[in-house]
């Protein structure tokens, strides 16, 4: 059977992949007056004097909303608000299993960002972070934007920069691996949606070397006539050089090419005009812009994509339980730009030296020493 | 130490009384596809397909949001939301531990009614049922109102409606321990805000005799010039004498007075000015409108109040986990008259005749009797 009929049957038989239970024990009368009335009155008066203490006093220190509109579901597109929980469920589940962060999905039926923004900040006091998902680009910068604004609690747009995350820490990797220095390299992300903006912004504040970003009219300079203003952003950070010209102008003599964009439009001939030991994230989900053994029959060295059945996954999976972890501790505020390279970095550390290779840039999803990196890294960088 | 002080330390304890888990098992990379990507597309799929798979899929089918914007939150009054979300999560700790059903608190941070209706209303379709809770009146009813318009899964006021099942249920026993027929009866409601109109709604529906509301001023007659909208249809609908005066000259030769109002605002006089073998439902909370002890003496012959250290508590706990796994069961779209009235039947056919006494007229709370009837009976009216 495969994975997408097992997967159906199995969601069939859980009816549901998360569960509210309660942690209080409520078998007497005595109970009931200590969970509920009259006794429950004391710890609201709590709060109610000092604010801070709902952290101490009720679930929303360890609580994050997995928040989705449905407009851009996996490769599914706009699938709505309902068809989409079975993701929202299961990425609730993967907070649980990985971090022991409970997680709760939220779906809002609005395509309208403003109504969203609105529905989603006034609940947001029940929760200690929120998790945006699957909202199609460019709304989900506004949305973003707008609710870090509103919020006081983390907002953080997993596919935006739970994807810049881990993809940054696989290229620290694999510039070890081929040993170069990432402040030399040149990289080209392709593909100018929610996650390779997150990405391209991300190299550049880390210092990586030039970064250029394309898109399907070819590589983004500042007064390109078609950028929208998220694009226009991105033009004034990126392609210092100022560049013109199509994708496989761009990938010429490059070192790095990341791939958030379409399936198979990279050929073997691009990646042999890269330099020397070039690096190939080709993430387009579920088929890469090039296969893995293409790539590396054309002169790759490091070959990354989103796929399990490949070497190198670039697994959001790796950042997000951490990050929300390490928030959640300190009751940060927000998730900064410092707290982000720290993550980055912290799952890039969890490797030794002697356990690199060309085919091993980045620890496995359940190697139990990615949650504690990523949380403590992002602890330490929300203090300073 | 008391009830007050270990419930504080409990709190702290608990650090939080619900928890968010994973019911599928992720241990490995295939239990990663199968609950995650890539598998979790199918179940998406067939829920964009077929809208109603969402209950199959999901845990939706067997899930409620307990929503508040903290406004009458116990009798602490307007506290906001962060100091209400401990009763919340009680709440839900209550419904998980009475009846398996999963609920989820959400506290909305807004005193505007169309602003708390729109948030509510856009994430309604992550939950199989709303139950609202602590909501001050008028506004309540508005926001009720709205909201069962919009949305498309049970919208229920507990305050409201779980008070006046239970109390209904109480009245049925009690009639049959003094051997008068409910129709012959007549009964004072006392206190005008959203369980009184409640109350004194459904005792109309089902046939009590002659029903009076009073408020501040008095008992409520058609054409009374102090009637807010909601208290307008309360005096078309009861009071068919239309008696006019004070809440005293009401009860003199009632059968039945039901105190939702204030503390110590009734006297052993006004009992004593009832009719023979009395009711007297006293319930405000903590502090009832005449403390059980006096009323006896007075001459009443059954007393029941809110609180757990007398006899004959009314207390929700009796109905809204029952009420809810019974709608959640037949996927209902609302809770309508027909399934309350169904309730508080349910409620009271827990105990048998033989069973019932002037200090016995509802089961306990822990009669694991209880929520099957309460669920059964809704579940039939439903269908109906």
């Amino acid at each position: 059977m495969d994975i997408s009929q097992k997967s159906l049957e199995k969601h069939y038989e859980w009816k549901g992949k998360i569960e509210v239970i309660s942690r209080a024990s409520i078998k007497d009368k005595e109970d009931l007056s200590i969970c509920y009335t009259p006794g429950v009155a004391e710890p609201c008066m709590a709060i109610a004097e000092d604010g801070n203490k709902v952290y101490d006093l009720t679930r929303r220190s360890n609580l994050v909303a997995v928040v989705t509109d449905g407009t851009a579901v996996l490769g599914l597109g706009d699938i709505g608000p309902e068809a989409a929980m079975p993701v929202m469920e299961g990425k609730c589940a993967l907070f649980k299993s990985f971090a022991d962060v409970d997680a709760f999905p939220i779906c809002v039926d609005s395509k309208d960002p403003s109504e969203i923004v609105d529905a989603v900040a006034l609940i947001s006091k029940s929760f200690g972070g929120i998790n945006l998902e699957d909202i199609s680009a460019p709304r989900c910068f506004q949305i973003e934007r707008e609710l870090k604004r509103r919020c006081d609690v983390p907002v953080f747009h997993d596919d935006q920069h739970g994807t810049a995350i881990v993809t940054v820490a696989a290229l620290i990797n694999a510039a070890k691996v081929i040993e170069k220095e990432p402040s030399d390299m040149t990289i080209v992300v392709n593909g100018a949606g929610a996650a390779g903006i997150s990405i391209a912004k991300l190299l550049v504040r880390m210092g990586f070397g030039n970064v250029m970003m394309c898109d399907t009219r070819g590589i983004i300079y500042r007064g390109a006539p078609w950028l929208n203003p998220f694009k226009r952003e991105i033009a004034e950070m990126t392609n210092l050089e100022e560049r013109r010209g199509t994708l496989a102008q761009g990938m010429k003599g490059a070192d790095v090419f990341i791939g958030v964009s379409k399936p198979g439009i990279v050929t073997k001939e691009m990646v042999s005009s890269m330099a020397g030991k070039a690096i190939v994230f080709p993430m387009a989900n579920p088929v890469p812009e090039i296969m893995p053994e293409l790539a590396l029959e054309a002169g790759a060295f490091v070959v990354g994509t989103g796929r399990s059945d490949f070497p190198n996954q670039i697994n959001n999976v790796l950042a997000f339980p951490g990050v929300f972890k390490g928030a959640l501790a300190v009751r940060a505020k927000d998730i900064t730009e410092e707290m982000k390279v720290a993550a980055a970095y912290g799952i890039s550390s969890v490797l030794d030296p002697q356990e690199l290779a060309p085919d091993r840039i980045l620890p496995d999803p359940f190697d139990p020493r990615v949650v504690p990196a990523v949380s403590k890294a992002v602890m330490e960088a929300s203090i300073i």
